[in-house]
């Protein structure tokens, strides 16, 4: 039996476990990350687990099966956090996870699957400047060149960093997951507001979205802004405008799937009163669960910002930053979500995950499944972050339906046979 | 006769009188502003001018008329320049006035009104953040209070700048020139690229626009750049973008007399690739010669910010940060300045000037007259600010033209009777 009372002293717990200032931050692989981290594996310990981790740091929790030959079903998240983040980002999913494990523990309940809950390190980007890295790690996707390449605003190398903490970044690849599992399933908070705004208590994962990223450089002309009329100007800010709103229509234009496109960042030069802007710099983040409808999208924009720039008669660059590929999440692990939830009683919708997480990298992998709960207002990655303990509590119940049936050594998906 | 040699040896010498950097920089009563200042001194001595200075620093060198007892024709432009700026915006009017005076006392040229060639101090407002104050201060539209107010980055009153200079700023009230001149007289770079674009040698100014300054502080609502979907966003840069669509556009609406508007600075928060912008601040800089132009694009601006911020749910404030009233040019004195022009061959026409100068202030003393001659690509404000020599000097000459029309006891503007 899942204990919500337990889920929420747990989650007080972690969110204690913090460097200085607002919110949580537990930035990968700092004390107040690797504290959190020690908190965890004595919780997996609590709950009868066996402990693991491997050479990036990615902790194991395993639940022997009574048939331990069988592919195992895997439960987890991470435990880091953006700076100044929120208590609820991979804690939720993390713990729900291990109190999977314990109630399993509590109730006697027999599994023929063993059942593994884990610990991903390092899923945000914000020390290293790319994310989801444990599980990437533990899909194969992770080289000790990466770990070499990747440098903190310090300077510091990942591999140093994984040195400093006793790990054994000369052996990463010996971090990849041996064999398929039966499945992978995350717990998340939604991160956005579709949940609440449709007044849903869970949203079970459609496929997660990856972003397309691309970098304007505009080459307006700066001028006196009282000077310069308006036929002859080339105000790079004017284009930009252009450019965002084209952005927002092109994303509107596509919504099954749908495509969110933003640009989040914009720097204008000189940024002064009196000059029509110049260089202007600015980032566009195009995102769909469809590789096809981001592509069109991306090219729309394209387009739009090629007719702009030409008829103002302002140069432009741009410069590709990522295009990563969308992870498909299989119809009928969705499905089995959306029968655990309406077993439990959770009104639950269909949703795509604009968000990236662990869970991406385990789609490739096996059948992988992600279910959302609802956070208040959207807000993730600051302090106000919040999920209702009722809420976590729920989905946790509904996620340990679906883990306990795939447990089972008769269990098939749908699609297996394909 | 005026001197193309002359002026431009005198421009190279002044051009070199610098703090360190590129281009020239001469802040207002910094030390190179100081050298400058000398400098300008000694060639109105050269001239023959009888040289003063006022309480606030400004400097007049008179050559006295046949006629004391009439009234006096100025002519003056500022020698102070932005940090980082060129050598001929303020300097050419400067020297020219001075230039005009040394080619009366080389020929032996009699005027029967004085002529007062003006170095008027602090035009440039990168140091206290408001301009044209020499001119202000002889109009009599500055104060003590005034002086004990603007302060520089350094938090150094300009009072006690004054009084470091040994100036007068006590008396800054008794800078206020005494009686009523026949006629102010500027010639200045024009700073756009007008003359360029369309090819003439020189242009007499209709007016000269004021801005009306706003800033804008958009609360839109930061989210997840994945996680939110379109329909639920208050994109805070989205809202820019239409407004700064709008005031293009309403500024285009505007051609006679053409209004100019400008959102020259914008700040996005958190300014992150991935997350949705929540608050935006943008500055709108608005300018027209007609303040019912200016008001009338204004309202129009604001009412399209009214209906993009109610349809996207983003409130917003509005600062406004000042409004000033155009300077009317008369169109006697610009008549005057054509004729002059068309009888030194120079090829000319009649604009409005978008940029503040220290004219304006003279438009409400009296008859007031404004020179412009093209610079390279409209640049100023920056090193690359280049005015061609000969192009100087055929303004200066067709100046001197009218100066020495005026200058005469029986010469009477057109709407003088009025």
């Amino acid at each position: 039996m899942i204990s919500t009372e337990r889920l929420g002293a747990q989650l007080a717990h972690l969110g204690r476990i913090t460097a200085p200032g607002r919110g949580v931050t537990r930035l990968a692989f700092t004390d107040s990350d690797w504290e959190g981290r020690a908190y965890v594996i004595s919780l997996m310990r609590k709950a009868g687990l066996a402990v693991r981790e491997d050479a990036f740091g990615n902790v194991v929790g395993r639940r022997e099966g009574t048939r331990p030959e069988l592919a195992p079903v895997l439960c987890g998240s991470h435990a880091d956090t953006v700076p100044e983040g929120g208590r609820f980002d991979g804690a939720c999913g993390t713990l729900a996870a291990i109190e999977i494990a314990r109630s399993m523990e509590e109730e006697g309940w027999r599994n023929e699957r063993p059942y593994e809950a884990v610990l991903f390190l390092c899923e945000e980007s914000s020390r290293f400047g790319a994310g989801t890295l444990g599980s990437r790690a533990m899909c194969g996707e992770l080289s000790l060149p990466d770990l070499l390449s990747l440098h903190d605003r310090e300077g510091r190398a990942l591999y140093d960093v994984l040195k400093a903490r006793g790990l054994d970044p000369d052996h990463v690849a010996e971090a990849k997951y041996k064999g398929k599992p039966a499945a992978f399933f995350e717990m998340h908070i939604e991160q956005g507001r579709v949940l609440e705004h449709e007044g849903k208590k869970a949203g079970v994962v459609t496929g997660i979205a990856a972003p397309t990223r691309l970098r304007f450089r505009l080459h307006g002309h700066p001028d006196h802004s009282g000077a310069a009329p308006m036929h002859l100007r080339h105000d790079g800010l004017a284009l930009a405008a252009e450019i965002i709103l084209a952005a927002e229509r092109e994303a509107k234009a596509h919504s099954d799937p749908p495509v969110v496109a933003t640009v989040g960042t914009l720097r204008v030069r000189p940024n002064a009163m009196n000059v029509v802007p110049g260089e202007v710099t600015m980032g566009l983040d195009v995102r769909s669960i469809s590789s096809a409808a981001k592509d069109e999208a991306v090219a729309h924009i394209l387009a739009a910002a090629e007719a702009a720039g030409r008829r103002r008669g302002i140069p432009y660059d741009i410069e590709p930053i990522c295009r990563e590929e969308p992870a498909p999440i299989r119809r009928d692990v969705a499905d089995l979500l959306m029968a655990c939830c309406e077993e439990e009683g959770l009104s639950a919708m269909r949703l795509p995950s604009g968000a990236g997480h662990d869970a991406m990298h385990w789609a490739a992998v096996c059948p992988t499944g992600m279910l959302f709960l609802p956070c208040r207002d959207g807000a993730s990655h600051c302090a106000e972050e919040h999920a209702e303990l009722e809420d976590i509590a729920g989905a946790a119940r509904a996620l340990e339906r679906a883990v306990r049936k795939v447990l089972r050594a008769d269990f098939h998906f749908k699609e297996d046979g394909k």
